[in-house]
């Protein structure tokens, strides 16, 4: 795996058995967590247009930046939980993708696969 | 930034740009394709007790592990869009999380820093 | 429409008019405010156990009270932009799961109906 | 409560214990179902602009309404699991958002409560 990711990976779980919360660490648990930093990343968004959301102010900018640090760190835990290497498993969805979404087919357009 | 992180930016930022898809892609709306993506995570488990979440049937993680993938990929290329240093947040974040969860205080609990 | 339902909208719309913030509730804006919202609720249950979140202590039921409050304000607001009977589209969609889910066939089962 | 909420709430209850579904409906379960069809609903807008969202296709309005009735659902039986009045809790935070954003002071902007 990743250099960082696999430093990043041990980090979280040390800091996790440190305080006694693998008990709470389930994999159930743990997509909640990660769903919910993603729903604060969105609260961000949600009143802006998409032109603003290109141009956030520095303060903005810098919490957005912590919430996606947040989704990276119970990312990098559930697929420690689930023996997920996170990576690897993103170069086998982009071939996937790759098929799903021909450039010749699906150029310019933001249709779901199962609808073209 | 991380190797391969750096080279996963790269080839995401291809595949959207090969498909004319920046036109879409404005933070706003990477942050609803990626909460999207956590969704269906989040619907894997949401009839599993915790116990059934840590022993999952072959093809079952085999789906979960797509979704992470899914979630890496757009999180990638929102950190990308908002030129945010993932990794390197993510530690900020760790010191973060030091601090405002000491062992000391939470061994053993749940609870937010706030509830403390 | 609901009577209740239909007392809410009005107050709803009214609401939001003072304020002159129909310029931010399109329906995309909307659905964001939604699972924001819908993610306040699951983050106090990601540490419960299940059988904890059926017993919860009186000050964390009425936090959740609030979250639920909070869903039911931006679905009947999303479903007045959209000009969809909430309550008619209800009965509806039980109907299909009735017949997606037969009781025979599914009775203590918790897939997904694709899944059987 | 409402009489269509009480009507769907008493519907939901036999369709759940008709199929033997209640082990499956603790309040931490049910905030995961709620917040997957809330992505499904948020999914249907993620690649659409604003504009677009206000003005959908009659096939695409008829699958949102269909993921508005999934959200009214399991919102309806999460609230009869927590035993809270849906309505009634509404009315009561319809008075706390007008303490927090009196018009006078929020009119035409769309900033967090915490942020003025």
């Amino acid at each position: 795996m990743s250099d960082q990711l696999e430093q990043l990976r041990q980090r979280l779980a040390r800091f996790a058995s440190e305080r006694d919360w693998d008990q709470f660490h389930s994999p159930k648990n743990l997509s909640m967590a990660l769903i919910a930093e993603a729903a604060e990343l969105v609260e961000h968004f949600q009143w802006l247009s998409e032109q603003e959301s290109k141009n956030l102010p520095t303060d903005k900018q810098q919490e957005v930046a912590m919430e996606l640090a947040d989704i990276l760190i119970f990312l990098i835990r559930i697929a420690d939980k689930l023996q997920v290497d996170l990576t690897e498993t993103a170069w086998e969805k982009i071939k996937i993708n790759e098929s799903r979404y021909p450039v010749d087919k699906v150029r310019g357009s933001a249709k779901r696969a199962s609808e073209y």
